[in-house]
């Protein structure tokens, strides 16, 4: 049988996991593809860098085009990452018919619709799996398996970086900036850890799930983000006191046919499937109007989580290569996007307030919230044990976020308010 | 666009949801699949029973075979149960080059090498997502997201009535007689329990998806199986005592080219993801040699999520059949069965003994799990609260189910055990 060539793009990480599983299972991937899968040349970025695998040097080079040119080449698997040129190399590819596998959710985030057009004009397929959490299919299924149902919402750790900040500091009582420096040690943060912890490698998984569920296009500029770096171990104490976890929590959800889509620290109540997601693993959780809830959990990154990933999708692309129906199976976003207002979006608040410590305070803030229409679950005042002032705890009911921001505004106003310590969206 | 006509055969709890699922969806799911979808033919056991949902009268029908025969069908969706006339309507269809999809665990785990065999040589899809845990896609990850991965273990709590039940004792102290009454109340158990309680139901799933995960053709007198109706409310708090919750588990388990599937009940770790599935809900836990582990949890029953997966497949067959590519897609198993004997299957065991509340009792007893080389974990004796004996409560490590027999057996001899009262298997 004819083999089926395979260029490689990036040989990092997964790159390294997708040789691996391709020549270790070779035998169950012929029998599953019907003839062998060889990778027929591989870029990189140094030729002569020590590898934890060894290639066969005369299918290395250094120039990514000697693998997008290749005749002989019927996919690309791309997993060197990148943005601007990567986007370059893969349209030249889906312009000579290849047909692509990616794990790489900026170019995906930033330029899927453009790609996948392309590859709807060149009849061509474009799989890209390993692109959100890792080793969890929760893009086939929300593709395939989720096809008959309306997604109503979709919440997701999807970054691993950060779950195991937040799950250290939540076990340990540690501190942002210690657990930060351990997991940079340990391979979990880079060096630069700004795209994690700040949220926007999240923001980019969710933009692509929103997409997914929801059938619009739902573009990164939609996604309101905030990230970790300012959580504290106190929020985090306090969380665990009110029976909540803290989570770097993606959420997309829609009413009717407006959506919204955000990734925020969030507290979610120890009750609920996702708070007990710890360290590096991913989960997504799913609500759809006939599905009700479901749940999804594995590990979010690594060698070989995401190379199954990646080979699960290469074995898709050949399999419809072989059956003549490459590029026809990819349904486009057909809806419009609306997103909801400010005023349509609600949710429970925690707010922690430092205040004077002195009568009628709590009176006064209590009243801000009733002209905003902002009914509370509970409130607590406390002293403060570093210093003078008294802390307020607050946990709303569901509030409008417009109307949150109102009551954030006039307490800017309020010289008995000496600072607003924290804010964090509740959920579950 | 020409509609594709489906005939439904079956219009009980998940037949009502697959019609309400087609007419409510229809816009998104005729953008998806490109043409309206309209159930044509409805079998009914009784024409003039009151339902919950409005059908046409002249669409119903008391005789299967005028859905089967009829020449305007493309597919049938098969939700009226039921094993050996079903599989003759089945085959029929077939014949006729009808596409099934089906949620019918029973017939699948039975007959399903046959009717796919039959659908090959047909070129026809059979798609059976929904007979395995209602509306978690675990079918579709197990055949194309872990293509790639070569899987090691599957842990299911495929059983919602039975998790109904372990659940309820578990939280509220009550005993198993008890709880199965309530769960026939609230329509969880059926009036004749026996095979979900006894297990069968949970092996018939087990044997569907180690076919699934082990490319090997899984029967059902494979499974060794027992039940939990003789799980006592003294046993699960023994187990939440030691930090485990009871669940019936279905363990499908691969070493090497050899492979072991049971179903029993378990004392899982309270630390496992699965110990927290609780009530009606199920789970399925995979472990595969790249991807690690990863868990998928929803609702296993119910008109609406077991008709989600049901819309699901259909939409895929239909796509496949206006592709061209119907029947193309199956993959037999295609590795020789090999199970594993009795001494290469381990596991830990809970083991609670009623003995004679005499010196020298727990000498007698250690030394036999000594002689057959099971080495213990944690021996717990203290004084029945009930009557004269003393109880003795025993943790294995790993011990081979051989050796474990062998204790046993020797333990009937002994005359100080006045009664092995529980035995369990320990996971996590």
């Amino acid at each position: 049988m004819k083999p089926i060539k395979v260029g490689l793009l990036g040989l990092g990480t997964v790159g390294t996991g997708v040789i691996r599983i391709v020549e270790g299972n070779q035998e169950d991937l012929s029998s599953q593809v019907g003839s062998p899968i060889v990778i027929e040349k591989v870029a990189v970025k140094n030729l002569v860098k020590a590898r934890n695998i060894t290639v066969d040097a005369d299918k290395l080079t250094e120039d990514p085009w000697e693998v997008i040119r290749n005749p002989e080449i019927d996919v690309i698997v791309e997993v060197m990452g990148g943005v601007e040129s990567t986007k370059e190399y893969i349209l030249e590819a889906l312009e000579r018919g290849k047909h692509i596998v990616t794990a790489n959710k900026d170019l995906m985030a930033l330029y899927g619709a453009e790609i996948l057009a392309k590859a709807e004009e060149k009849r061509c397929d474009v799989y890209y799996e390993a692109s959100v959490a890792g080793g969890i299919p929760i893009i086939r299924t929300l593709i395939e398996s989720f096809s008959s149902d309306r997604i109503t919402r979709i919440m997701g750790i999807v970054n691993g970086t950060t779950n195991f900040i937040l799950t250290k500091m939540s076990q340990e009582g540690a501190s942002y900036d210690e657990v930060l420096t351990e997991a940079q040690a340990l391979g979990y943060a880079e060096s630069d850890p700004t795209s994690d912890v700040e949220g926007l490698d999240a923001a980019r998984k969710m933009a692509i799930l929103g997409t997914l569920g929801f059938h619009t296009n739902v573009e990164l500029r939609d996604v309101s983000v905030s990230g970790i770096s300012s959580v504290t171990k106190e929020d985090i104490a306090y969380a665990k006191r009110l029976g909540y976890e803290m989570k770097l929590l993606g959420i997309a959800e829609r009413q009717d046919d407006q959506i919204s889509i955000s990734v925020e620290p969030t507290m979610v109540s120890q009750q609920h499937p996702l708070a007990s997601v710890n360290g590096v693993f991913n989960a997504v959780f799913v609500h759809g109007e006939a599905v009700g809830e479901t749940m999804f959990y594995g590990a979010g990154a690594g060698e070989l989580p995401t190379a199954t990933s990646v080979v699960a999708d290469l074995v898709s692309v050949i399999r419809n290569l072989k059956l003549g129906v490459s590029g026809l199976k990819s349904i486009s976003p057909y809806k419009e996007k609306h997103l909801i207002q400010d005023e349509h979006i609600s949710y429970k608040n925690f707010i922690l307030l430092h205040v004077d410590d002195k009568a009628g305070v709590l009176a006064q803030i209590t009243q801000i919230f009733a002209e905003y229409d902002v009914s509370l679950a509970s409130v607590v005042q406390q002293p403060n044990e570093q210093n003078p002032d008294a802390e307020i705890i607050i946990v709303t009911h569901n509030a409008s976020k417009a109307s949150m921001d109102k009551v954030l505004k006039h307490f800017d106003t309020l010289s008995v308010i000496r600072k607003v310590k924290s804010v964090y969206r509740v959920e579950g």
